[in-house]
C-alpha cells in the first residue's frame, strides 16, 4: 500500500525550480482524510515585537523544501514510504488582528485534528502556537511540551496586551493546554530582563535546559533529559531563533551564541519515538534572511519532524 | 531671533555618521512649546496587508535625513531660519494591536496640536493617518486632504476588519475628519479590484487625479488642479508607493509605473503656500529597501514639507 | 457565463502571502480544454552567455504576480471576466541540454496550441522563444513578430554553437517561423559588436525601431509604426532587458539607458487589438534582482498581455 | 593599421566571465608609448566625508565593462578602430593618507601625459581629480573644465582640512589649474548649506547649469551652453552622483532627483568634438551598489568618453 | 541608590524600534560626572587597508544593541543595577586625516578618563586604539593589554606610513603605552606575510595564544593563560575579525576559520574580575555586514564588557 | 633560486584593491614551462541542476584571494618560496554546451599536464571534474580520488542525460579514470533519494566517510582513514557544499549541517604529504554568496592545496 502514498516529485525528472510550490514537492490537498501528517502554513506575524516578516515564512520554507530528498540516512528512514504526508496549504489568518487570527486558526485546525491528522505548522511568529495548542488540547487533552527556543516566551504582557509572540507559553499554561510536569524548555540563552526570568519556567512547573547546559554537557545529555520527562501526547514547538544568527539570520529576535545546525538536527533526531501529536516551526522571517539559509535549515528541521512522525507510527505499529 | 532657532549639526564640522540620530540632525526635544513643526515617528505597521516593515521607517528615514542640508535652492528658502523645527521623537504604539495604537497615537498628538505645532509624521503604514487625522480634526475641524498615493485606500474592509492601511480614507470620511469637496487624491495607478474602484473617490466626493492624467498633462497641471480645489486647513498625506518601485523599492505594496522622484518633488513643491496644518510620509519599509534609496527620498520629501511649512508661515506673516 | 470563469483569489479575503502560488492567484490546471490563455513557465537558462538565473524566473514572477488586481483602468478592461485564464504550470525542460529542452518544450506546446489556447510563456532565457515559435508556427503558420528587446538576438553563433539566447531570431527566420515583412524589433540600444549589426534586421527583412528613435519621437509613434506593419497571426516576445537596469536589474545582459516602466507599459498597451496568438516574457533573472522589482514589473507586463488577449477576443466577438 | 590596434576579447568566442579582468577586455599594458587613451584606476577614497567605498570602484567598473561592445550606434563610431586604447592598470595610492596619495598620483601621471596619452581615470572619490588636474595642467596648461556632478565641490574645508572630495574644485581654481571662464558645472541639485553656495560658482568665475534648468530646458540646451563656453584644452570630470540614486545607488553622497541614464548619456554624447585632454569618472562605491547597476552605467559612460576621444582624434585628422 | 541609576528603556513598554538610538537604550549624556562606564563611538576608518566602513560601526552597533536585555544569566549579573552606564556619544574625528583624528580622540578622552570613567569605545577601525591607549596610559600608566584579534597588528608600516589599523600595537609598545610582560594577544589565525611574523609578539615581549592553540586546548585554557599573565591596570581590545566570517562578515580583513560566537563570549566572560580600565570593540564594518549579525554580536560583546566592569567594581567593593 | 620564483604583489606596498586580478596576486602567465602549480579557472555551470552561478566562481575566488598572505603558520610553510606557482588564466568553455566544454577543457589541460604542471582548477560546477580527470588520467593513469563533498555525485542521469554535476564520479569510474580501491568520499550528509544511495560508493568500490562519522570520531580520524587508503598518484576534488550553508551560502545545492571552516581546513591540512597530481575546488556560486564569505573560504582552501603541493615537492626532494 505504501506504493500509493503521495511522493515528492522526483528532481531527477522535473527540476526543483519547476512545478507547483508545495512542501517537499508533495501534493497539495484540501481533503485530509487518511492523511497522517499535514504540513500547514500559518502566515501570521502580528504578534512580533521587534522585526516582522514571518508571514512570508510558510511560502519561503516551502520554496527551500524543494531541496529535500526522500531518504534520511541519519535516522535510517524513508518517511514518505511509511506515512501519508501532504501539503494542506495555509490556515486562515487576519494580518491586522491577532484575536481574529487565533479564532480562525483554531477553528480551521479542529476538524483536521478530528481526522487524526498530525499537524506540522510552519509559522508565522510564535504567537500562532497558542491557537494551535488550543486545538490540539481540544483533541488530545493537555500535552507534554518540548519547546526549543532562545527565549522562554513566558512574559506576561507587552504594551498592556496579553497576546504576542513573547507570551505564548504563559497563556498556554494558564489555559491548561500544557502539562508542565511533562514539559521541557530547551536552548535558552542571551540576556534577559531580570534574574527572575530564569526562575519563571520553574515557577510554572516547567523544566528548563538552557544552552549553557548544552554547552557543558552536550546535546545527547539534553536529549536524555527531555526523554526522561516527556510522556503522554506531546507537542514539539521549535523557534528557529534558538540557532545562532549566522545560521539563521532570518528571524525577528536573534540572539548571539545559539545552537549550530548540527546540534539542532541532533537534538530533534534524538526525540525519535516520542509520541508527538503536533509540531510547529516558527519565526522564520524571510525579509531578514540571507541567501535563504534560514529557510533551508527550517525545511530540514520540518523534514526531521516528519521522520519523527513516521517513526512514531512505525513503532506504534510494531508494538501492536 | 532666527539665529536662536535650532539648527542641524553642521556636517562640515561633525561628520554625518557621528552624533545623535535625529531628523536632519535637529535637536531632539520632548517639550514642544514654541515649536512650529515637530517631526514625529509613528513606528507601527500592524495595518499592512502584504509586506510589513514600516515600523522601522522612522528610524531609517532619520538615518538618511543626515544627508540633508539647510538651504533649498528649488524653493529658495532656508527653512530652519524661518521656523522652529525639532525632532519630537516617536509617538507611542502597540505593535500587536491596531486599536490600542490608534488610541495612543491620537492621545499623544492632541496636546501637541494644542500647542499650535504642525505635526510632520513619519510612518509607519498608512493606517496611522487615521488617528493623526482624528487629532488634527479635533483641533482644526475637518481638513482639506491632499492624498498622494498609488492607491485610494478607500476600501471598506480586509478580512472582516475595518482598520488597515487600505481603509484609512473611507474611515476618515465616514468620521467627518475630511472635507471631500476641498480634497484631492493624486497619483493612483496600477490594476484595481473592480471598475467601480475608480468611481469610489467621486462617490465619496473626492477628486482623483490618476497618474495616467499626470502622464498626459504633466505635473504642473496636477498642481493647478490641487491648488484650485484645496482651501481652508489642509493636510498632506504622502504614501511613498506613488513613486515607481525602482526609486522606492522599500515599500509594502509597490506598483509598477509610478512617479519619478523629480516628479514627486515638483508636485510637493508646487503646493507651496497652501495652509497645511499637518503632514505625513508613510509606507517606507526598510527591510525591503535597496541601498536605502527609499528612505533617502522620503527624507527629502519630508524636508520639502518643512519648507512648505516655513513658506506658509512666511506668507502668513507677510500678509499680516 | 463569465461568472464561472476562474478568478484570482481575492486578497481582501485571503492575504497575498497565503494560498497556492500561481500566476495572479489563478487556478492551476493541467487540463486546458476551454482555456483562452494559459500562463506557462519555461524555466530554462542553458542558453545564457553571461549571467544565468532565468530558470527561476517563472517561480518568482508568479510570486510577485500575487500583487496584481483584476481591473485594468489603463485599458478599461477586466480580463478575467472576458476570457478564461489559468496557470498551466511549467513546460518540461532539461537544465543541462538545450536541444533536449527545445524538443520537450515544443512537444509539450503543440497539443496546447491544438486546443486553441494562447500560450503566455514566462522564461527562461530568450533561447526558449525558438521552440515556442516552432510550435506556434506549426499551428498558425509563420507569424508576425513584435520583438521588444535591447538586443536584436540575430547573431549567428556563440562559441561555435547555433543555439543560444543571442541567436534565436536568426534561427526563427531561417526556419521560416516568422514573416519578416510583418515584423518589428523595438527598443534596441547600447553598444553592439559592429556597425553591420544595426543592418542585420533590415538584411533579414525586419523593421527595427531602436530606442534612440523612441527617445526622439515617443512611444506613441513607435506604436503607430508597429500597428502599421503587423498583420495576420502575431507573436509578442518581450525581453525584460529592454527596460533600464534601474527598473529591471534582474536580468542577464543589462544595457544602460533603457525604457522606463511607464514607457514599456504604454508600448504594450498600445498594441491592443492586434491578433496575437502567443506571448512570451523572458530573461527575468531572480538571483540578480533587487527587491523583486524586475519580477514585479514582469508580472505587470504579463498581465497587460492577458488584457491584450481579452480585448482581442472581445473585438473579434464584436465583429462577428 | 587600425587592424593592429588592441581589441577587446571577442565575447562570441571567450565568455565575458572568463579571461583577464581589464577595462572593456582591452589588453593590460604598462608601456604606454603610442597609446591614445589609457584607462587608469585611482582606487582611493580617503577624501570621502560620508560613505566610503570608491577604492573598489576601478575594479568593479572593469568587471562590468566586460559587457561593453565595440560599436557605438548612438555616435556611429567604432572607437577601438580609430584610436589605441589600453588598460594601464591602477595608479599608486596610499589608502591612509591623502597628501601622499596626491603626490603619487600626480607623479605617476606626469610621464603618461608626457607621452601624449589622454588619461581616462576611474576613481576613487572626487578628491583624486585634484592631483590629476595638477598633472594635466603641467602638460597642457590650465584647462577648460566640464564638471558634471550633483555638487559643486567648491567648499573650502571639512573639519579643518583643505583636501577632501568636497573641496576639489576650489583648490583647483586656487592653484590655477582650471580656466573658469571656459568652464561649466552641470547637474547640481538637492539642498545645499546656504543660499550663497549657489553663488559660489559665479564667484569663482564658473558657469553653473543646475539640474533645475535641465529639467526646464532639456539636455540639448545644456549641451549648447557647454559647447558655447568650452574652448581650448578641456577636461571632463563626471561624478556619478549626478545620476538619480535609483540608477546609481552605489555612491557616497546620493542626492534624490538626479539625471536619468538616458539624459546622462545624451549629455556626454553631446560633447563630441570638444578637445578633451583628460577624463575622470568618480565616486562609484561598490559596497553601496545594488546589482552592480552603478558600475555598469559608469562603464558605459567611460566608454562614451573613449568615443569622444576617438571622434576628437578623427576630426583633428580630418581638419589636418 | 542603584534604583536611581540610568536604565535601558523597557522594551515591554516602548518597542525596540522606537525611541532615541543609544547604546542599549541607555540615556545619552554629555556630562559624565559620576559615570562608571561610558559607551563612546569612534567613527573613523581612515586607517583601513582593505575594505572601509567601520565609520558606521558605532551607529549600527547602537542600533542592534536595542536587542540587549538587562540581566546576564551567564555571569549572573545585572550590570545596570551595579554601575552607572551611559551613552556618551561619539568622539570627534576627521574622516580624511588620521593624525588629526588621533589628536582629537585623545584630547576628548583625557578629561573623561580624568573623571574616573571607564571608556568602552566602539570603533572605527583598529587604528583608533592608539589614541585611546595614549589617553588611558596618561591616566593609568602603561597597561596590561588583552588583545583579541585574528591579526597581531604589529606591522611596522603600510605604503610608507606609520599609522594604520595594522600597526597599532607596534606603535603602542614603542610609545610605552603597554606593559608587554603583562599582555597577551589571542586568536591569531590565517596566513601571514612571513614566518617571522609569528615571532613578532615574542620579540616585543608579548605572549601570543594563536587560534590553533585554542582549537587544541580549548577556550578555558586560553582564559587561564590570560589570567595568569595579566595584572595591574588592564585594557581589553577586541577586533571582531577574530570571529569567523560566517558570524562576523561585516569586517574589513576577514580571515576564514575564526572563533565561534560561543567561544568569543566564553573567552570574554572568562576575564571577569580582571582590573580593566578601558575597552574597545573595533572593525565592525556595516557596509559589509549581512543581516546585521556582526553588529548584533558586537553589541553582545560590548554588553559583556559592561558586565566585566560591573563585576570588577563589585569585587573591588567587596574587597574593600 | 627560490628568490626568483614569482611572488604575490606585496599588500604592504600596493593595496589589495589595486593591481591586476589574479589568484593570490601571482603573475598571470600563459607559458607554463617550469611551473609547478598553475591555478586555472573553469568557468562553466551548464551541468547544474538547481541554482546556476559557478561560472563566476573563478573570477570571484581570485578577487577574494587577494586577502591571502604568503606564510602558512598552520603547516609551517611558505609555499611560494618552495615551488613556482602562477595564475594560468581560464580554460576554454562553451557556456551553452556541456559536451563541447568537456572537449575543450580536456584538450587545453593535456599539454599543461604534459609539462609536469599540477593543475589547481577553480570551478565551475562539479561536472568540470570529469574532463579534468580525463586529462589527468591520460597523463598519470587512473588516480586515487579524495572527494570531499556533501553528495556522492554518483547518480546515473538527470532528465535522461548522462553528464551533469551529479553524475561526475559514476562516469569517472565507468571510464576507468579513478582507482576506487585507493579512493575515499568524505563529508556526505543530508537526505538522499534512497537508502541504496548510501550503498552506491561501496558498490563502486569506493570508501565513504559520511559527515555523521566525522561528527562522532572527529576530523583527525577521518584524516587517518584517508591516509591509510590513498596511495599512488592522487587527485583531490573539493566541493564547497560540504561546508555548512552559513559559512558557504554561495553554492548551488546547499545542505544544512555541514562542516565548519576549521574542520574543512584541518581536513585538507591533514592530507599533507599525499602525492596529489591535481586539485579542484568547485561549486562556488557568487550570485548566491553573502558578503563573499564562500569565495574567501574557497580561496583559503585553494591556498592550502598549494601548500600541499609545496610540501609534496619538498618531501620528494628530501627523500631523493
Amino acid at each position: 500500500m505504501s506504493g500509493e502514498r503521495p511522493k515528492p516529485i522526483d528532481p531527477l525528472r522535473v527540476p526543483r525550480f519547476a512545478g507547483p510550490l508545495t512542501f517537499a514537492r508533495l501534493p497539495y490537498r484540501e481533503d485530509l482524510v487518511g492523511v497522517d501528517v499535514a504540513v500547514l502554513g500559518v502566515p501570521f506575524d502580528g504578534g512580533t515585537t521587534f522585526r516582522p516578516g514571518p508571514r512570508f515564512g510558510p511560502r519561503k520554507v516551502r520554496e527551500l523544501s524543494t531541496l529535500l530528498r526522500t531518504y534520511n540516512p541519519a535516522l535510517g528512514v524513508s518517511p514518505f514510504e511509511l506515512i501519508t504526508v501532504v501539503d494542506g496549504g495555509d490556515l486562515p489568518v487576519v494580518p491586522t488582528h491577532i484575536e481574529d487570527t487565533f479564532e480562525r486558526v483554531e477553528a480551521a485546525l479542529r476538524p483536521i485534528l478530528g481526522l487524526g491528522v498530525v499537524p506540522l505548522c510552519i509559522g508565522g511568529d510564535h504567537s500562532v502556537t497558542l491557537p494551535i495548542l488550543r486545538a490540539v488540547a481540544a483533541r488530545h487533552g493537555p500535552v507534554a511540551l518540548v519547546h526549543i527556543d532562545a527565549h522562554t516566551d513566558l512574559w506576561d504582557e507587552y504594551y498592556g496586551r496579553k497576546y504576542s509572540h513573547g507570551t505564548t507559553f504563559r497563556r498556554a499554561i494558564e489555559e491548561g493546554l500544557v502539562r508542565p510536569e511533562a514539559s521541557v524548555q530547551v536552548g535558552m540563552h542571551g540576556p534577559v530582563f531580570d534574574a527572575e526570568d530564569y526562575e519563571l519556567p520553574r515557577k510554572f512547573g516547567l523544566l528548563m535546559v538552557p544552552l549553557a547546559e548544552i554547552e557543558t554537557y552536550g546535546i545527547d545529555e539534553a536529549v536524555r533529559t527531555i526523554r526522561r520527562r516527556v510522556h503522554g501526547p506531546a507537542y514539539l514547538s521549535f523557534d528557529i531563533d534558538v540557532v545562532d544568527p549566522a545560521f539563521a539570520p532570518g528571524t525577528g529576535t536573534p540572539e548571539a551564541g545559539g545552537l549550530t545546525p548540527r546540534e539542532a538536527l541532533r537534538l530533534v533526531r534524538g526525540l525519535a519515538g516520542l509520541p508527538f501529536v503536533g509540531f510547529d516551526l516558527v519565526e522564520v522571517s524571510p525579509p531578514y534572511d540571507q541567501g535563504d539559509i534560514t529557510a533551508l535549515l527550517a525545511a530540514n528541521i520540518a523534514y526531521e519532524f516528519i521522520c519523527l512522525a513516521a517513526m512514531a507510527k512505525q513503532s506504534s505499529q510494531t508494538e501492536a
